[in-house]
């Protein structure tokens, strides 16, 4: 199936890098996006084809999800019209929930009459079309879904890209399911109880004394079936056992899967370091993923919510592969996971009137678009700047260097009896000066921007799980809206509606929390990155101050 | 006519900069050379117009001169062969030569068949492919085409672009005049007598014991027939009088076609800054010339011959219009022009044998060819680095400011309870601070490359004389060269033999002496300028790094 991409951001291709000149809004053919390093390969609509930064585009994909979503929630409509109650068949039993919405998805595929042409053969001009009306701030960029998919191509797991994208979208059934919680009987809070409390800044999680850390580091290759496959293990080690446990990509994946499953309706849980078939074993790659995986550990361990889940426990901290074994099946099946996660929590604090509940989740909403286009333009600029530097800036002061030296040969070969060799010697140095001040600028953004391009790019995965986290909460608050018409067509009880009222409260307690564990992280992270980064680029500048001044001392003084 | 350009350098356009593509090699044709600004219009073969930087394309139209040249050498040829004498016609009258030549020119012009079609409908792809085949070393750029012209269209004394280049690009008849110093009945040397000696580093002019200065200042715009025509008066101050006099540009221009007839032959005379006809009253532009203007007359100034010439002196120390109209006639009249400078030349040192005139010569030829190849690299790559310190850098850091802001400010919406006023005004300081280093990339060029541009500018100029000035002593060697033949022919009587060897010998001290003066200038002019270069780049670096350490203070520490 060929991807369709809309523009984001002009890009004007460098001559003789194979890359593609592209326009902000237009629509281009992704034909390759494995490239790596950012890039993906495209053809525009004059058959023109080239690599253009993955940042810069959006990829239409996600229509598939989007138009196969708005058929399940048509055929549950139908459902209703033709007399059954669509809440009964939503009850709080979420693995059944979880089957159920796959198998509607992947029988709502299979049922799609451009299916019979194979995966391969599909037209979707016709969606494209139908995309263009859809469109909604739900729709991300190729590298978010990919990344939110859980390593599905390291694991071979699927063969279609349609489907490919669909088995991990519906985390806690976002869209579909806070009335699961909103109504269900609860058991009582045991050990489990999340604690919500009244901290200066409002309502916050109860952090644990020690924070926990993780190193992931000691990446090696390993092999099974006698060799015949290949992977990289890391060596993770919890700051709690202080002993290393090996992981692979795979086993990354799949707490990361658990995780979003369990916490996905009220935390975000940014997406692990994007997949990669090609060049997965080059040393720059394997490199960058570890750096990517530490953070994202990190993260999660610094969590005072997830750092105290049995899952990240287990990935961190078995003894044995029985003992990894047994916990991933009963990890696997947990069934206090989507919605039902807040029945866990307790909010130490008096009940919220709806508006207020509203009011917050919209303003949350605000926020979040508003940091996400920042953190975009952030990253694009960036992009630039990065090629920037390690491309024509570099080049023109190599020009710069060859011009000094040469204009220096030249002078060599004046023949003149006079003292020439001061000033060709300085011209000579000038010229090794600037070649210098090439190689640093070069180098110089894997020293700063690099770390500033990580953390908005961590930041830019985070911020794409807010459209869902949010939308869990306008679903929830919609039905509490409802509630008065529940009742009176008899779905739902008249004792239901305090019981509603109390749990959207504890709802948006929990989401107030998890944003002011965001905001605490994001002032916390910025400021470190944004002194990291000047502080680096300061120096840059005056190492190169320096070299010239030194260049300089060879001049003959006046 | 239309004027087609050769390019020299690979140069890639700026997207929506209306500039053009174009590479090394390729043919273009120029369609406005008045843009300014270093820029020239131009058309390519696709039809695409756009502006190229002037420095990357070398104008074909010396064609011109070359093939016109060619003729008139022709005719002498097919007059020689008819057994006329082709010596006897050149005799010691300069002033009749320089007629005799310029009437040639106007009849070979006249003669050509192309002509009848008119100056705007000549067809000039035939010459274009002659052109291929001929061309040879002494094929400048229009600009340095241009300058040596002397202001023609300042004067608008010339209608055709064909005559235009003409009229003066035969100073001192270079080749075809040396015979008439070498084989002259010389007066004895006067108190015009100009003295080579043996310095140091071997033969040097005599040079004064004060060197004179002259300061160029105080552009004012005057009037005449009534308001009808305006131009621009610059105040010229020469420090032998402390006195100023009044000079229009075409005056400058009046100076340089007399020194450039007088000394030609021997000294490089550089030309005089471009004339511009559109804009020629802004005051940037105004600025520009002046201070070129001021390079150029300093340049004069310090030359220990062309200083003490009576036609300097009178430009610089005229005490009234009178005085100055009538050193005007008188210096239009001056005989000891062109080749016959050298007849005034007295060298203090033993004859030098043909072979080491020769040797000397050739290495001249190479080391000038060597520098002006380097010194038009740098400027190519100079023209490249302002384009980019003055576009897409400060644009690139403009936008890393505006990102830095952005984010303060989706920051500033958080409504977070904590502290984030600390972060959020650090980060719009950094803004600010990227949007100042913006300013600084934009204006540094005018600070430091400005003057490494304008030392090379002026050396291109320089250089640009040697070729002809080079070939005037090369035909004067192979005049010596063929004396044998000459005198078995009965062209000369054998004891001119002697004399010519003699003469040659004291042109090449001559030529010496100014390349000793030249090396001495280079060394001196570079070794200055690259200082103030490298000063001005040392603070250009060492304020960014000192704003981007005030931005970074801003911030929390740990």
């Amino acid at each position: 199936m060929a991807v369709k991409a809309q523009v984001l951001y002009d890009f004007t291709a460098e001559p003789g890098n194979n890359e593609l000149t592209v326009r902000e809004g237009e629509t281009i053919t992704i034909t390759n996006q494995n490239v790596g390093g950012g890039w993906i390969e495209a053809q525009n609509s004059q058959g023109e084809t080239g690599l253009v930064p993955e940042d810069y585009v959006e990829v239409r994909k996600c229509i598939s999800i989007k138009i196969c979503f708005l058929k399940i929630i048509a055929s549950f409509h139908s459902q209703s019209s033709n007399g059954s109650d669509p809440w009964t068949n939503w009850n709080s039993d979420t693995s059944k929930n979880l089957a159920s919405v796959r198998n509607s998805w992947m029988s709502t595929e299979q049922e799609h009459p451009q299916a019979y042409h194979g995966p391969g053969a599909v037209d979707d001009d016709e969606w494209d079309d139908e995309w263009d009306d859809s469109r909604s701030s739900t729709c991300y960029t190729e590298v978010e879904l990919e990344a939110a998919e859980g390593g599905v191509v390291d694991k071979g797991e699927v063969q279609g890209p349609a489907r490919k994208i669909t088995l991990n979208k519906f985390p806690g059934f976002s869209k579909s399911g806070p009335e699961v919680y909103l109504l269900a009987k609860l058991p009582p809070k045991g050990k489990d109880k999340i604690s919500v409390y009244m901290g200066e800044v409002g309502p916050v999680w109860l952090y644990p004394e020690v924070a926990m850390e993780c190193i992931v580091a000691d990446p090696k290759k390993g092999s099974k079936m006698y060799g015949l496959k290949s992977y990289i293990e890391y060596q993770v080690t919890p700051s709690t056992t202080n002993k290393a446990v090996n992981h692979r990509y795979k086993h990354f994946d799949w707490l990361y899967e658990r995780l979003l499953e369990k916490y996905g309706s009220a935390i975000p849980i940014p997406p692990l370091p994007d997949k990669q078939v090609t060049g997965r074993f080059d040393e720059e790659f394997i490199k960058l993923r570890m750096e990517r995986l530490q953070s994202w550990m990190s993260r999660m361990c610094l969590h005072p919510v997830v750092s105290s889940s049995e899952v990240l426990q287990l990935f961190l901290s078995h003894n044995n592969e029985k003992d990894w074994k047994f916990g991933k099946r009963k990890a696997e099946k947990d069934e206090t996971v989507g919605v039902m996660f807040f029945s866990q929590i307790e909010a130490e604090a008096p009940e919220l009137g709806l508006d207020e509940v509203e009011r917050k989740c919209e303003s949350f909403n605000r926020f979040t678009k508003a940091m996400d286009d920042k953190v975009k333009e952030l990253l694009a600029v960036g992009h630039d700047h990065w090629k920037r530097c390690t491309g024509p800036l570099p080049k023109q002061y190599q020009k710069i260097a060859k011009a000094f030296q040469n204009l220096s040969t030249a002078f060599i070969s004046s023949g003149y009896q006079g003292s020439e060799a001061t000033l060709t010697d300085a011209l000579t140095a000038t010229g090794k000066t600037y070649d210098e001040i090439a190689t640093i600028i070069s180098e110089q953004p894997k020293k700063d921007l690099h770390f500033l391009m990580e953390i908005n790019i961590e930041y830019k995965g985070i911020l794409s799980c807010f459209p869902e986290t949010l939308a869990v909460h306008k679903a929830a608050i919609e039905k509490v809206k409802d509630a008065d018409k529940l009742v009176a067509t008899n779905k739902i009880s008249p004792h239901d509606k305090p019981v509603m009222a109390k749990r959207v409260s504890t709802m948006s307690y929990a989401l107030q929390a998890e944003m002011n564990h965001f905001h605490s992280n994001r002032i916390h992270d910025y400021n470190r990155v944004m002194q990291l980064y000047l502080e680096e680029q300061v120096k840059f500048y005056e190492t190169i101050a320096g070299k010239l001044r030194e260049a300089l001392q060879q001049y003959t003084k006046f």
